[in-house]
């Protein structure tokens, strides 16, 4: 076998016991929170000892560089609030891994990454977008996080050990693994899949405004109720939207939050999220419009007034062709019959590479599909077959 | 005319000089603070003005004593965190002039009262209710405000003048009078309401569990979504709704909780508060079962499961007919074609009351329909044309 694999596993194990929490092998371990600082320093030594340079960028994006021309392979350490020990840390790890089986075997220079605030505390893949040119450090200082805080602030806590900016052009390409996160690879017993796109994704709040009062003396035709609202609209886009979808399109709203949130006032505000992700951009526009003519005119009916966060968005990204028939033929040599081409639904990093160099994907079974979740996992021989394909396309 | 307005009303403005705040007429005097005890100590010194003995029990409700059998007239000095200047005050000052009316016109004793916390720092009317014997005063003395201090530490404030509880068989009945809080008799041109009864309450917490997972990889025809459960419940209570409440029925969700309340996860867990009000303990019961099944029904459907919290409650409480017919023939006098027969939305000390004496209450306009709020307001003549309604009903 051309990797380490008990090496590989050992570190991967090790990552986790930083901010190991929750049930099965959960972790919690969100961008420039204690854990993710520790696991970002422990990663610092990890590369040290493979050879690698270590280096803070002004946002946290931790690289370990290997000569001047490199590929880049990597993913990010930061966690969802609760989150798996597989989420972004397979692919630093693989990316550590295949840096050290490169140089082991004469193979090309390989420069590892771990991308900060991938899973959105504050924007949406923060830290590739910033380095990958797509969001402006001046506007992304500006974000806030749910408690309030500012991405500036949180940022000061590693100003002490960050340089500049890593030119982008040291790098011949970027290749990340990552687990599915879906049900498809493991419920068709496959063990690698080779993807072809990722899907657009957009995301706001909206805010709806109401009359806050008195929950046992205004009479229900009286109420200008703001949780209300958003139940109607909710309720009417999961309907328009029947006619718009496909089978793969999804919308989520995952955040709520009731103003005052007493069990006697009727709310008078109400501010949720909505994200909808699909690989066709012209439909994205469509539901992005659906979206907006439902909340006015709920507003208007309810006598209410409705508000719009700024939209974070990403287009659907193609990974580049070479690497995928790279990665293919890899794939056919290592686990032939067990590999399938697939499209991303969620969002990774490399959608933001790609915009400023060659980017591959392969991602390896997710058990049951589940993840962002304390019992997301995968098996370990899927771990193993997963890097494996990698460090032969790379060696080839 | 029988009352004294001027002194009426200027012991109402004087008393709102104690925590006065915020705009308007606001006040801030919750129960036990600084302002609230002030406010008592103002009380207690114009009680004994009045020929009152002022009598603080364990729990700080304070009393101004007549002589051994009387009717007690009162309500409370406490006031929400944003309150305004006639919640519970108005009902306090009324009493005391309508003691010294009575005395002036050898009229029957009157004894004045100001319960404690009816606003519910601590519990739900926590003074009334210890004293009416409907919560002991061991289980209140576990109650705990939302910044953490029990009821026991805050009444410790007033052991230096407490004496013993009150025995309630000194007095004959109670009359409690109050600002409307809604905008029924403000709208209709009425100045006085007569209280009917008082509106039963029910109130719990529905959870819903479904599977916490990625936003993006999880297809809309596999998700478990506790958010998505908790709006076809809402959205089917409304519709089966429409059956069963009259227009002065009230149901609210103003507390919620999503779980893990992030963008760009699939909500695993929804938990969000259901309170429902109305005149009818069967009509209560059978919006109960309603509830209950539909939330069951949904939680079948979506494969999630549902809890249901330990339910608060309180039974809807007649008015007492004799009082009541009473104060419709002092109001026939006073105001005639002016006053109407009224059902109380919001909860009141008369509830509590009325479980040990013959207890009555009159409402007067609310402007707008506004309160809990530091724009709450009424306008003077319909302080005055109350007042007087009470004290033809008490003199005849």
């Amino acid at each position: 076998m051309i990797i380490n694999s008990k090496r590989f596993l050992s570190n991967l194990h090790e990552l986790r016991t930083i901010g190991a929490s929750g049930i099965g092998k959960g972790v919690v371990r969100p961008a420039y929170s204690k854990a993710d600082l520790a696991a970002r320093k422990w990663l610092s030594k990890k590369f040290s000892e493979a050879g690698l340079k270590p280096h803070y960028d002004p946002i946290g994006n931790l690289f370990g560089l290997a000569e001047e021309s490199s590929v880049l392979i990597g993913s990010h350490s930061d966690t969802q609030p609760q989150g798996g020990w597989l989420d972004g840390a397979l692919g630093v790890i693989s990316g550590l891994e295949l840096a050290r089986m490169s140089r082991e075997n004469n193979g090309p220079a390989i420069s590892v990454v771990s991308f900060q605030d991938e899973e959105g505390r504050f924007g949406v893949t923060t830290g590739s977008s910033i380095w990958a040119g797509i969001l402006s450090l001046e506007e992304a200082d500006k974000l806030i996080d749910k408690e309030g805080m500012s991405f500036s602030s949180a940022r000061e806590k590693i100003t002490k050990v960050a340089q500049d900016f890593v030119n982008p052009k040291r790098f011949t390409g970027f290749l990340e693994c990552h687990i599915e996160q879906g049900p498809w690879l493991y419920e068709t017993s496959h063990t690698v899949g080779i993807v072809t796109d990722i899907v657009g994704i957009r995301d706001m709040r909206i805010t709806y405004k109401g009359q806050q009062n008195h929950a046992g003396t205004t009479p229900m035709h009286r109420r200008v109720d703001a949780y209300q609202s958003m139940l109607s609209f909710s309720q009417l886009v999961n309907e328009r939207f029947r006619n718009v979808v496909t089978p793969s399109t999804v919308w989520t709203t995952g955040h709520v939050k009731v103003e005052p949130d007493a069990h006697s006032i009727v709310p008078g505000k109400c501010t949720f999220s909505m994200q909808w992700r699909d690989g066709d951009n012209q439909r994205l526009d469509k539901m992005e419009k659906y979206k907006r003519s439902t909340a006015n005119e709920v507003a208007k009916r309810d006598g209410s007034s409705v508000e719009f966060s700024k939209m974070h968005g990403l287009k659907p990204v193609k990974m580049d062709t070479s690497l995928q028939n790279k990665l293919r033929s890899a794939a056919e040599n290592i686990c032939p019959m067990r590999w399938k081409n697939i499209q991303s639904g969620a969002l990774h990093d490399a959608a933001n590479i790609a915009k400023i160099m060659p980017a591959g994907m392969l991602f390896v079974p997710s058990i049951h599909g589940i993840s962002h979740d304390f019992s997301e996992d995968t098996n370990e021989q899927d771990l193993i077959d997963g890097l494996t394909v990698l460090a032969e396309a790379i060696l080839n």
